[in-house]
């Protein structure tokens, strides 16, 4: 199934490039719906095109959801977010034959668009929509790489933008989403799967060190207000701190730029962002405490301005414990080995929590490689993953 | 005279935009020679435009020569190149008028082109013409931002480029250069004028650090190949490395470059550069290999791959240092307190001490400021000089 769906917008190699409401994901939403269907389960479709498939329950009431995303980076691979959209068919398929009609209604879905890589500010658009938080009008503003704006993709692949507020779902007690790592602690634990506490809080620091331009030869160390020699103390600090406080914080400087940017000139200007991560709310902001305060030594020091504005700020999302307990005993009860460990990437799962409680399934990446035609999982881990998936659905379910 | 010369080529109030062989160069080289006529020197110019003010000795011999460029940077000051020209012109009237003939042979010179400027590649193209540098073919080869050759430019201005061998001399004994400083040492240490000992050897390091690129969220610091992390660290360390040394050694990074430079993305590649001057020889070998050291140390312990290469590499250029003697009792006898200093900037002195005893002459600079319509030194200051020079060149000619 991974192939076959693969296949569907095969790019370079093992690659994928599926954006939302492309041909390509018209095409996958079909065959995701056929699945389902072939599965016997109740297939609908919602307003923005997430595909579910419904096993009802017999006690009826909320829903247990698990699914993920159908679209893919440009290109990304096989797994992302499509693994979890498709262990989600397969757990249901597997319950219903061997067990027959749970107590309470199960669902599968695979949901419309996560990657924000053909609009670039849509992400989690599938699973917004569900959540309510997509407002009348975000459909005409929301633009793509080419201009076009999501309302009229819509539209091409005859889904009507005005009714978006009713994909909105008030009747999901759980939401479980499986995923492929996008890290290596899987890989240098030799665990094939995780069960998810937490998905870590996020801020982006987007920074501004201004000092004095100078000739590079003529102005002595001692007087210089240097915004590269403050950047590259600032840089290497944060950079320790995290390092040191240990896993899972992380703080990665990714961008920088510097103004002129001459090999012989003491630059004017260097600006700067700073992604820090971490799955704790209190360590977080401790996290940031730390890093702002050396922003501020720094640049007082050195005589250097500094401004920063901050970008991303999202709060941890923690899984509910009691489903990490429910699948941390369902892997065991499998014999599957598992670690407990946050995600340091953002999810589906996050938007899920506004209106259910939620857990999240790691399966171990090589090389911890994602966002790449080169992400892979083995089938062993991937049945592992499933597992655990459908032994925590029938211990919730039936 | 600073300023009827500023106001050829006058841009952004107090700036000057004069590049080699434009209509700008052409008006303040006629401005300068007919000056020289005026104080009764003999005028000539030699094939890359070069105009030379000649006060004949009665012993004859090789000249001592005193003068700087008058091109500009786009815009520069009033006061870098265009000084040392004047300042020699003035020089040579006063000893004219108030000694008379000379034994020996006095000119002074208004250079052609230093800064580069329009020909990136040109830098010092009148200096290097009168030592021979300049090879039959690089007229054409040296290419302007705007395409045309320098060859053409000359052309366009009356000069043949096919002739600029005969620029060479081969009777010059000494040579001169009064300059701005364009750094703050004098200014810091409340002195009008240096004589300078040295101008600094230079070595530009082109580097590129290789990682692995990867989600900076998903990825564990301690599992990160993160040349961020490495360019981070070799930059604060050359930069710490330079200042403990203290003065005359520095250290500059003034370019980066980060592939892909996401805000969100462990970096695949960052590109740097290192500027390393130091004037004393062995004190310049020692520091080129402590940052090399540093480099090859911090790149292994990363986990990184690193390259690089070296573009600029020039060896310092000693003052003669009878002529350091000569002028420091020049000062001394007119009353202007000194500093003896290296000079961290390059200047056409480099090149005419391939075939010359040379020594510069340095002037306070406002705040350090060069290259730009803010460079700024008093009148006093300037005089102040010029008196050493004139007492200099006196001692050494009559």
């Amino acid at each position: 199934m991974i192939m076959e769906m693969g296949a569907i917008g095969a790019h370079s190699g093992t690659g994928v490039w599926r954006t939302v409401y492309s041909p390509e994901w018209v095409e996958a939403n079909d065959l995701y719906a056929r699945w389902l269907e072939d599965a016997g389960l109740t297939v609908s479709r919602d307003a923005v095109g997430n595909v579910w498939g419904k096993l009802e329950g017999t006690a009826g009431g909320a829903s247990i959801v698990s699914g993920s995303h159908i679209d893919t980076q440009c290109p990304g691979g096989r797994y992302d977010g499509t693994l979890g959209a498709l262990s989600a068919l397969i757990a249901l398929r597997v319950l219903k034959a061997q067990f027959g009609q749970p107590k309470r209604t199960l669902e599968a879905v695979s949901l419309c668009e996560e990657e924000g890589s053909r609009f670039p500010t849509a992400n989690f658009w599938g699973s917004r929509a569900i959540t309510g938080a997509i407002q009348q009008g975000d459909a005409d503003n929301t633009l793509g790489f080419d201009g076009t704006s999501i309302a009229q993709a819509m539209r091409d692949v005859g889904l009507d933008p005005s009714i978006v507020a009713s994909a909105q779902r008030h009747d999901i007690e759980s939401f479980v989403e499986l995923h492929i790592e996008q890290g290596p602690i899987l890989e240098h634990a030799d665990l094939p799967v995780a069960v998810v506490s937490a998905i870590t809080g996020l801020r982006h620091y987007r920074v501004k060190l201004t000092g004095e331009q100078n000739h590079a030869g003529a102005f002595p160390m001692d007087l210089r207000r240097d915004p590269m020699a403050g950047f590259l103390e600032i840089g290497s600090g944060v950079i320790n701190t995290a390092h040191r406080l240990g896993r899972p914080a992380v703080t990665t400087i990714g961008r920088a730029e510097v103004f002129p940017n001459g090999a012989a000139v003491v630059p004017r200007e260097v600006h700067f962002t700073i992604d820090v991560r971490h799955p704790d709310p209190k360590q977080g902001e401790e996290l940031y405490k730390l890093h702002e305060k050396l922003m501020r030594e720094v640049a007082s020091r050195r005589g250097l301005e500094i401004e920063w504005e901050i970008g991303i700020d999202k709060v941890p999302c923690l899984s509910d414990p009691s489903l990490v307990a429910t699948f941390r005993d369902a892997a065991a009860d499998q014999g599957v080995p598992t670690l407990t460990m946050a995600s340091g990437a953002g999810h589906d799962t996050q938007q899920m929590a506004k209106i259910a409680k939620t857990v999240m399934i790691f399966v171990r990446s090589e090389k911890g490689r994602s966002h790449t035609p080169e992400e892979f999982s083995t089938v062993d881990d991937i049945v592992a993953g499933i597992k655990v998936l459908a032994a925590g659905l029938h211990k919730l379910a039936y």
